[in-house]
């Protein structure tokens, strides 16, 4: 039974390898090529996996994403065919999640950027915004951590609204599916949430046609990846104030490059990709018992439908 | 039936008038010292009157904060005696508070001052703090405004206690009281914040020796008087460590003048006084609902305790 670990960052992987050995230490854990023998090897555990890198190992049982999202697992062009995919998440990651999705849509909500801009320049300057119930937010991806946003933004008091592929129903959320909804779901949105997972539907999907459609002024926090937004269509909105502020997790290249407009730009809010990051003490001990009960069931909850993309 | 206005600045008077005269069209509403006789004023509306503004009238019924705190009415050390003091609460209040301490308490949990501060250096800095169930906030303060926040927090997940006058229970919160319940309310919270109304009791309780029984690099949140803080003695735990950043909504003088060095201090985030302000046609429906129910019946919900200066 053995597990072989790829990550771009060869320290994590000496990281992961010790910590699962400690926490299945019935198993053998090896960073990705230095295994004795690749037919051995059952379980690989990856982010952002190099182009062809699994394609030598022939009987993998499955493969485990080190996040939530799996786009960076099939963006591999010879991934294995028909290995399941599972993906990592859990109370923490989502617990995160809200924390994040909270603070920055109140951020935007109380005008945040403004009452810093005051400050730096001593002005006692009060800004008076309607309270949450006036102030529609929308939720893009109603999932494991979109959904528990949106429950969240509701419990805080905001107008709330979502929107999902397949129909959703959600406490004190107004939902929306499909392209049918998406209108309604975007007309009068002040604030705008993405959650969606990166998919071939999706790549894009915050761009000019659907920035014009949110209520002038609005806000965008980009919370999924970084390939949903049109970085061009962004900048273009913010220029013409249909959007006022951004708050961007993700993006195209990460590290976001130290030359990219977005950096200094004085309305948007850079965060390094730590919308929901695990500390990775949490992350292997869910990882560790995903892939012992996936031996002993050949199932788990959190299995990935490639076939969907997510 | 007669009412009169004082507030400091008199374009906020004429418009106060304007609007309970419309909200009120059987009651004459002038501002103060305008009225063609003093005798006949039933009730005063006031906003920090000066020193005896109101003594001249001896058939009050009632005097109406404009605002949920009544420290700025007792100031005035000639007030006329036994006259109940309305103060001017309600949901609208509530939810305004509710966003502002959620909004302030993740960005400190978040560490969104460091994140900030990377980001005007262009550097990818991930910063992992622990998730919202290992930090502890402590709310002090559990009237209207304390234990919808403390509420608020406990939903978002956070390790939250109180502390109040009196034994409180609230779902989600562990509560203290008193004096005895001070040291154990104190001890290990991370993220303080103050919603204690300004009495005899509470002046500049926020001072080294409250910092001290914090646990070391903890956060102040001031959303409630200037006067509960201690100025000097939050430069020096900012320069010592014990407290890293703070977030002061309310001061000794306000407007903050333009050269205190809260302005500029890198660990405090100054905000104008704007935790709570209900935005003024809110606030004139509760206050005219107010008067005119207290005139019917003798009493309204919100009637402070001048001997408990709250
Ligand atoms: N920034 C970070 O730190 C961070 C951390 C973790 C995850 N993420 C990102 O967050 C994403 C979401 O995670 P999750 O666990 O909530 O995913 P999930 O449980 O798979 O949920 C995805 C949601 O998106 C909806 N959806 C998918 N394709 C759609 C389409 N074409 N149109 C409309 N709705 C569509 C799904 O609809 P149905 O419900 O109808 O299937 C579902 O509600 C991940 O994929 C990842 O990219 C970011
Ligand atoms: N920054 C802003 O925009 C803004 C807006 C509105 C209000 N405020 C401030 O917020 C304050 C609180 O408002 P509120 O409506 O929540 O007040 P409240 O309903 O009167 O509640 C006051 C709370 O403080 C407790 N308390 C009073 N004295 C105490 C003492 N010596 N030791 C321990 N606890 C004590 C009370 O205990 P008991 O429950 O045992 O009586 C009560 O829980 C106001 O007085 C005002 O100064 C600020």
């Amino acid at each position: 039974m053995s597990i072989v670990v790829s990550i771009p960052a060869r320290k994590t992987v000496d990281w992961w390898c010790e910590m699962l050995t400690e926490l299945m230490p019935d198993w053998d854990v090896y960073p990705m090529g230095e295994e004795p023998d690749p037919a051995g090897v059952e379980y690989a555990l990856v982010w952002r996996p190099a182009t062809g890198c699994m394609s030598g190992y022939n009987n993998l049982k499955a493969i485990v994403s080190i996040g939530a999202g799996i786009d960076h697992v099939l963006a591999d062009e010879e991934l294995p065919k028909g290995v399941p995919i599972i993906r990592t998440v859990g109370a923490d990651l989502t617990q995160r999640m809200r924390e994040y999705v909270a603070l920055h849509v109140l951020r935007h909500h109380r005008d945040m950027p403004a009452i810093q801009e005051s400050q730096r320049k001593s002005e006692w300057n009060q800004i008076v915004v309607p309270p949450a119930p006036q102030r529609r937010v929308g939720v893009m991806g109603l999932g494991n951590l979109g959904a528990a946003a949106a429950q969240t933004l509701a419990g805080l008091g905001f107008e709330t609204v979502g929107w999902s592929r397949s129909p959703k129903d959600i406490e004190g959320v107004q939902t929306y599916a499909g392209k049918e909804g998406l209108g309604n779901f975007l007309s009068g949105t002040e604030i705008l949430v993405n959650l969606l997972p990166l998919t071939q539907h999706t790549r894009g999907i915050l761009n000019a046609d659907m920035f014009n459609r949110l209520k002038r002024g609005a806000s965008l926090i980009n919370a999924a990846r970084g390939p949903h937004l049109v970085d061009s269509d962004l900048l273009g909105a913010l220029d013409s104030g249909q959007i006022s502020n951004a708050t961007l997790d993700v993006f195209h290249i990460e590290p976001l490059p130290s030359d990219h407009p977005f950096w200094l730009h004085p309305n948007i809010t850079v965060t390094p990709h730590i919308a929901s990051l695990i500390d990775a003490p949490t992350g292997s001990k869910i990882i560790a018992a995903n892939i012992i009960e996936f031996d002993k069931s050949g199932t788990v909850k959190d299995i990935a439908d490639a076939s969907r993309e997510y």
